[in-house]
């Protein structure tokens, strides 16, 4: 039996690979694959239209909020964000938090202004800022709500006036928070939403229209939504595995369901963590990450022995990004309680046996 | 027994699906699916390098060409070419064959000038182009290699003296041609490479870097070149698509194979086309196009008869693009030529019977 920690592409529900491999075979009974049917015939249509439905629904949008599976990951979003929202005379606000939100201020400092309001750089991003204040012309404020890497996580989403933007890649459908109070969303599927190989971006119309540079057609967001996010071939398989991870997550009770079991498994191994005299949290304790869960072992022979002793007992994906060093169990949607049950035993038990 | 002749996405071979199938149950026995593998593992970065190597294989390139798979489709590299390659004051010069060069042809000219050196546009692009010449000073030529949409192809591929540049998305490794000749050539995966959801392009080193703009990190070849195509989560699955098909068209014997196997398809339904008094080619016949053949039927009535006919006997995806009405059937790598036996035989009893 394997237990998938990976931090992304991470672990999905077991009836959606089953789901899937059988689409692949004979897409519900149609004698073709998922993979060899047209984009624009009904068959498909219906998908991009129930995964768009499924993303309102669960994250109780408003109407004014469009739903898009676009091509590409965050990386994308990092230049196609400013590229429509930030003139080059304006300046966008953001919360640099990690890696990622570096990579999101680089490319937003190509079409405008930065500025930093509030960092965790110094500290090694070890926790979230809490004493910062947004400047009202700012055009816009963004956060990464979860910090995959370091293992850090937004515990209360600051409240502000202008627009709000978020990537949320690392733990959009996670847990309820007010999806509206964001006038952008984005995230790379391969987590908590699908497979590798599409975008969620969730957009609030208003906010559109208002730079003066002329955007390519693929990157401006408004051709995507009168296109039905279908200006172009879609990643139709990658919006097939969303789609049937957002059925999975509806069935069994939404978000609001799905964050009690987060808790239930964050919990669990942070305990472990916090009783076992051989490992270590690695960030403020309030500003945990539910999903990237990261810590060290108190030195390199006991990280490396652990390292080996897990992976024995079907432990996977749990070493730490390569920037960071130490581990990083990822604990996504799809992760089972189970999963996190046994690590948690192999921790002790490997505890017990070096003590 | 169904027969696809979708435009794209459209038919992979039988053993792809099973493959691809199999992994998202199982990947190579690992246990684990091909959706929630890491992409910095050595399992998904072993189908990166072999994709990479066999497209190099296959198209015969020399080594100042990489390959890279990138994210989105041609609709994506319409902007990226000019992006990369043209200032400001430069010019790019186009031959414009159809909707897909007048879309590339629209975004080339948010960066640049463009001259379009020859067009069909007149003739409803029922021909390509022959006497024209192409500027010396222009910074680089584009052609798209096949229309889908008129079913037109350049059959005598132009030599110019400056950077050259390709969309083959709808007849790339169908036939041997000189892929050393272009400088950049790219193509969406879902025809012949794979399915949709990734973009292949093939880039000569010695073109880039010599813009002056600032590119977003994404946008620019060089950072994908430097990164082994990894520069951002891949779309993991489409790659390993992709993986698969080059795979089974080496083991059929590569382009030169599959060459004859495509000519023989298309000589077989031009040969119907041209005998059967139901119907019609309709584009010059020295510029047919061996991937898509279009055709008409004589009147309204027999269109939507045939249509219907052909439909209850197992014929998918034969319906003309929107904007061109009549046939259209798309004869890619995949699809077996017991598929053209069987359109053949249909529209020979379907006029047997009308007669």
């Amino acid at each position: 039996m394997i237990h998938n920690f990976n931090a992304g592409p991470s672990i999905l529900p077991k009836q959606v690979f089953a789901q899937a491999a059988e689409a692949i075979q004979n897409y519900n009974n149609t004698g073709l694959s998922i993979l060899e049917i047209g984009h624009r015939t009904s068959l498909f249509e219906d998908v991009m239209n129930e995964a768009r439905s499924l993303v309102k629904e669960l994250m109780l949008l408003d109407d004014q909020h469009e739903v898009l599976f676009l091509h590409g990951g965050a990386s994308t979003q990092f230049m196609q964000v400013p590229m429509n929202l930030l003139n080059e005379k304006d300046t966008a606000a953001f919360a640099d938090t990690g890696i990622w939100s570096t990579k999101a201020i680089k490319e937003a400092r190509l079409f405008g202004n930065v500025d930093i309001v509030c960092s965790s750089k110094e500290a090694n991003y070890s926790f979230i800022p809490k004493d910062f204040a947004v400047p009202n012309d700012a055009k816009y404020f963004h956060i990464t709500t979860n910090n995959t890497i370091y293992g850090t996580q937004w515990q209360k989403i600051p409240s502000v006036s202008i627009p709000f933007i978020a990537d949320m890649s690392s733990d959009i459908l996670s847990r309820s928070i007010d999806f509206n109070a964001f006038d952008l969303i984005y995230a790379g599927a391969q987590k908590n939403i699908g497979c590798a190989g599409v975008n969620l971006v969730v957009v609030k119309n208003n906010i559109l229209g208002k730079v003066k540079r002329t955007i390519p057609t693929i990157m401006d967001y408004r051709n995507h939504i009168k296109e039905g996010s279908m200006l172009n071939t879609p990643p139709v398989f990658a919006i097939y595995v969303s789609m049937l991870t957002l059925r999975w997550l509806k069935e069994i009770g939404g978000v609001a369901e799905v964050e009690k079991l987060n808790n239930a498994k964050a919990k669990m191994l942070y305990n472990e963590i916090d009783s076992n005299p051989l490992f270590r949290g690695t960030v403020a304790t309030e500003d945990r990450s539910k999903m990237n869960v990261c810590f060290t072992a108190i030195d390199k022979e006991v990280e490396s022995n652990f390292l080996e002793f897990s992976t024995k007992n079907g432990i996977v994906g749990i070493k730490g990004h390569r920037s960071s060093g130490g581990f990083r169990a990822s604990l996504y949607n799809a992760l089972p309680l189970e999963s996190v049950q046994i690590l948690v035993e192999i921790m002790s038990s490997f505890a017990s046996k070096a003590g």
